[in-house]
């Protein structure tokens, strides 16, 4: 049995849709960050670091999103959600993962999260006004040199999709128009259009 | 056969060291940060990214640290560099190395890089200044939580390993002392005795 401790607009989405892709049996529990909860005692004995998503498995508790991604598919391997028999392509998919993780989030994270790393309010807001540029910027790299279409390894749907599909979700409330990038917006429409995912984006509407 | 794009005193030390303790056959390519050379035309054909690390494999080139990490533990099985036949250890494994990734460099960057994130100069030095309270605050979680001790997974030396070493010779230059965290420092006491990190630390003091 599987648990996943998620929020509502979070990174969590990817691993909820790929739980539901997997055709895991698993359960969620939400985290409610209005008030809060990330920073609680009982929250922090299960994530430390007071972030979403936490994966509670019968062997420990698993974070970050591209970790948690890549357990999902290899203890679901009969799904084929990532390339298991490629080392070369499998790297390649962890990289899209990695470059998501370490520089597309962490570029939003810019935008309302500005005081993990600055304390001046002038210095916050300067990072506010700078995200349509770096949000822009990380995904025309991505249009132009990582997803290669229609999936973001090519023909074959993979962990790397959902990812893709939640990160590239942030770009309008980030001031960035999707339809810049072409395929983006493509791939965007084509998961929203996956029965999966409209049945996780549903039970995340649920209060 | 393998060649490695790196620079002195980047996270691609990392990857360094790990080709020289799997066995590999490898040559590395210094990429000269002094001159820019990272955003060369030449160099922006290897990585669109315009970082370091790459590897430039017979199948295509891969980046990201996580990702090539885990590539050459797959690609030298026998050199047993990774639990590749345990799933959840394996993504504990990935889950560190992505803590590494997405908050440990991050932190880090916002020392010498805070210009990817914000324009204003008080902003940048803003970002200096907190340095060390967030390098801390992410290898005080280190040491209470992820650092199982001696290696990072326990009594099984990983690719985590050389990875934790390049970020913690970090924080020093960084203002802090790694003598807060004993176990972080003792870890990075061990790695320096290792035959394959004196080769590799050599091998990049090199002209």
């Amino acid at each position: 049995m599987l648990t996943l401790c998620y929020t509502r607009g979070t990174c969590a989405l990817a691993a909820h849709i790929l739980l539901e892709q997997a055709g895991a049996v698993y359960d969620t529990v939400s985290v409610d960050f209005a008030n809060n909860a990330q920073q609680s005692d009982a929250y922090l004995r299960i994530n430390p670091k007071g972030r979403v998503p936490a994966l509670v498995t019968d062997q420990g508790i698993l974070t970050e999103t591209p970790a948690i991604l890549f357990y999902i598919c290899q203890t679901h391997a009969q799904a084929q959600l990532a390339p298991l028999d490629d080392a070369f392509l499998l790297a390649q998919a962890q990289s899209f993962n990695n470059y998501l993780c370490s520089s597309v989030h962490v570029a939003h994270a810019h935008g309302r999260r500005g005081a993990r790393w600055a304390d001046a309010l002038a210095s916050i807001d300067d990072m506010r006004n700078k995200l349509p540029q770096t949000m822009a910027a990380a995904f025309q790299l991505i249009e132009d040199h990582l997803l290669v279409g229609p999936w973001v390894l090519g023909a074959r749907y993979s962990m790397c999709d959902p990812y893709l599909f939640t990160l590239a979700g942030w770009l309008k409330g980030d001031g960035v128009d999707i339809e810049r990038f072409p395929k983006v917006a493509a791939h965007q429409k084509r998961m929203h259009e996956i029965e999966g995912v409209q049945k996780v984006l549903e039970a995340q509407r649920r209060p």
